[in-house]
Formats: C-alpha cells, structure tokens, sequence
C-alpha cells in the first residue's frame, strides 16, 4: 500500500492502477516504462495543462469536427487510463473509435476493447490487415477504419507508427508528453499534455468553439509552435528547479 | 521483437530486459515505470555521463574508500540491470551488499538475493528489522548492515528512505538520473547517471585515485553543484532541440 500521506501519492496511485492493468494483460508490460517516461515529462511541465496545450486542444477539436472519417487509435495505456474520456470525444466527434497495439496480440485486442465498451464507446472492430507500411505488427490496421481515415488522433503513439500515418497523407494528431520524441515532431499537430487531462480538453473545446473560430485555429495551427511554446516552459521551470 | 532498425533499439531491448524480470518477479511492475521515468532523464542528459556525474563518481569512490561500514543497497532494478556492476564496486570498496525493497516480500527478497550471487556479490542478508524511521515496508533494514552504516550508496532509491537515511546521519550516496527529485536533493551526494554507467564510474575510480586526490575531493563535495550542472546540461540541451 502507497501511504496517503507520501508526497507522491496521487502519481503513485496511477502506477499501481497500471500495475493492475498489466496483471489482467490489458497493459503491456513495456507500457508501464512508456508511461514512466510520460511521467517524467509530466513533472518537468508542472502536471497541468500549459496554455500552448490549451490552444493545441482547441485545434485538435477543430480539424476532427473538419474530418470527414476521423478515427480515435486507442493503445492498452490509453485504455487503461482514459477509457471513459475516450467514449466522451467520440461522442463529441462522432469519430472511429479503433484498438490498434505495439504488443499485439487477438486477446489483448479484445480485452481491450471490452474495456472500451464498457466505458461507453463504440468501437470499430472485425479483422485487421497489415496495411501501414510498417515490418512489424504496427502494420496492422482495419481497412474501413485507420486505413482509409483522413485525420488520426493517436494518444501515446510510437514515433514509427506516426512517421507512417503522415507519409500516408492523413492529418495525425498526437498526444505525447515528450516535446522531443518523434510522434511529436512527425505528427501535424502534437498536445503536449497528460492524456487524462488533454482529451477533456478536446471534448470540452468541441462544444464551445464557433464556425469562425475552429477555421481560424486550422488556418494558423504550427506544430512547431506548440512543440517550442512545452520546452521553453520545460527551460523555465529548471531554471529555477534549485532555488 | 523490436526491430534492430528501430533508432530506439537500445533503450526498447532494455525495457524488455526489465519485463522479463518482472515477469520473474524480481523487478516490481511499479519498478517498470520508475525505470521510464529514469529513461526520460536520461534521454534528456543525451544517454552518456556527464562530466560533472564523472566528478561525483570520483567523489563517491573517495567516500566510500574512506567509509567504515559501508553498504550498497540494492533493489529490484538494480539487480535486474547491474548485478555484474554492483559485485566489482563491491570488490573494489569492500562494502555490504545488502537487498532493500520498496516492494517487500520475503519470496521477491530471496529472489533478488539469488541473483545477486550468482553475478559475484557476496550478499549480507538474514532476518531483517523494521528500524528506520518510516511507517511503511521501506523501514526494514538489518541491525548490523545498513541501520550501522556510515555510508550507504542508494542507486535508484525512493525519497523518502533516502531522507530518513540522511535524517539518521548517514553519508546517503544516490545515484538517481531526475536531478529535481527528492532524493537527489536529500543526498549526501548525488551522481546524475544511468546505473549501469554510474557503479562502474565508481569502480574504475576506485582504483586510480591517490590517497591525495580522494582527500581533496571529499573536502570539495558539493551536492548542489552536481545538481546544479545536471540541470544546466537539460536545459542547454533543450535550447537546441528542435534546430
């Protein structure tokens, strides 16, 4: 048991429900050290959403309301986390909703999206095909689904997976703590921000946002922008980490 | 498997070391993201030793050579990673080797034990005592290892023993990549490095320092300085990021 009173409590409480999620099999083993680095990321930005990330959420909901088939790609640590915000932007967006995993295997795929209807979503299944031009089982996809989508939300993605989506032509918007990290730089627009707190954000932007204003966020969205705005934040925070 | 062309082959075949081992048993799945939240770090440090953690593996030689009951406290990742590492910094230093878990049970302390002789330690063990001043498992230790130590060497501890170990009036040497953590702060001396690069820093110490030079860098030691440079290295980093 995490004692309440351990200054990291709350972090440590996220873990161990990971750990859980990991002993069922829902959670990959090696995505309990990808969540790690998340953390990591998370504390050198404060845990809280930055203003950078605000706007990024905000045009996130724009381009997915704009799709014509936007598709949300869900992984075992999303699901994990953040099954029932997942359900809540599908409602928004009436996107996809579509498991796709790094350590893929049919069980897991359907534990997982169990997990994803029980929380309210619904999920757009039946047999993959190794359609991404990818050598692993990331190639795997759904030809009605990922394949043949033109915006792709992927929240805690593989930078090779992403790199491949964009070279396919789609519109790719990532979530990824690491400002650095290839998803990030590949993606056409990334949201530096932790994935419980960054897909509300998109939610919440999608009921509020006119006609007017999701054109203008489209028209000046600049990944690089964003990718600057979380290190320079990162820099300042450090800067005065010893005072 | 991770394919070998994959530009994080490394760091992915190191995170499915790690899942072996808690597979086994012997790493915490707790351990798994701890060791994420390391990679980050050391991912944002450019995966080598700094010149100011090569100081502070200079300066941890000295202490412990000078110790008169030093103990290397080892846990799960530790093991996992750097059995080999600790054994030669145990040859080199003639210190305890002594298990300590955040995640106690007898069966995981066996195990860890085990595979710690197996790579060359001689590991001090026997019925442990809850002594240090914490309300949770992390206060076992046992009455002639680390509840007598002068010096402890700590890699990968958590903040709360560390400070309780600093709170008794030991030397508490850390080796801990987040330069901002709790224990890097509560050290007596902190080395920012990856494990498997920080113990045999150590080592190779150990053997080239006159008694002079050991010395002069005990009386030099500054914790805050090495925190200090760590930073100043993220940050310079971060700066040329995205050229």
């Amino acid at each position: 048991m995490i004692p309440p009173d351990h200054p990291r409590h709350r972090s440590l409480v996220t873990r161990e429900r990971l750990a859980e999620c990991a002993r069922r099999g829902v959670v990959a083993l090696e995505g309990l050290t990808a969540h790690g680095r998340g953390e990591a990321f998370d504390y050198l930005i404060g845990e809280k959403t930055l203003k950078s990330a605000l706007a990024a959420e905000k045009t996130a909901a724009a381009i997915l309301l704009a799709a014509d088939r936007p598709v949300i790609s869900v992984n075992g640590n999303t699901a994990a986390l953040a099954a029932r915000e997942v359900a809540e932007l599908q409602e928004a967006t009436g996107a996809l909703v579509e498991v796709n995993l790094f350590h893929r295997t049919e069980e897991r795929v359907r534990m997982i999206e169990d997990l994803l209807r029980t929380a309210g979503c619904t999920v757009f299944s039946g047999p993959a095909e190794q359609l991404l031009p990818l050598s692993h089982d990331r190639a795997w996809c759904r030809r009605e689904g990922m394949f043949a989508a033109d915006v792709v939300l992927v929240p805690l993605e593989d930078g090779d997976r992403c790199e491949a989506l964009a070279g396919m032509g789609k519109k790719v918007i990532a979530i990824d703590l690491n400002p650095l990290s290839r998803t990030a730089r590949a993606a056409t627009l990334t949201i530096v921000d932790e994935v419980t707190r960054a897909l509300p954000g998109i939610t919440r932007a999608c009921g509020s946002l006119s006609g007017e204003e999701r054109e203008q966020l489209i028209a000046t969205a600049d990944n690089h922008y964003f990718l600057s705005a979380a290190i320079a934040e990162i820099t300042a925070r450090l800067d005065h980490a010893l005072d």
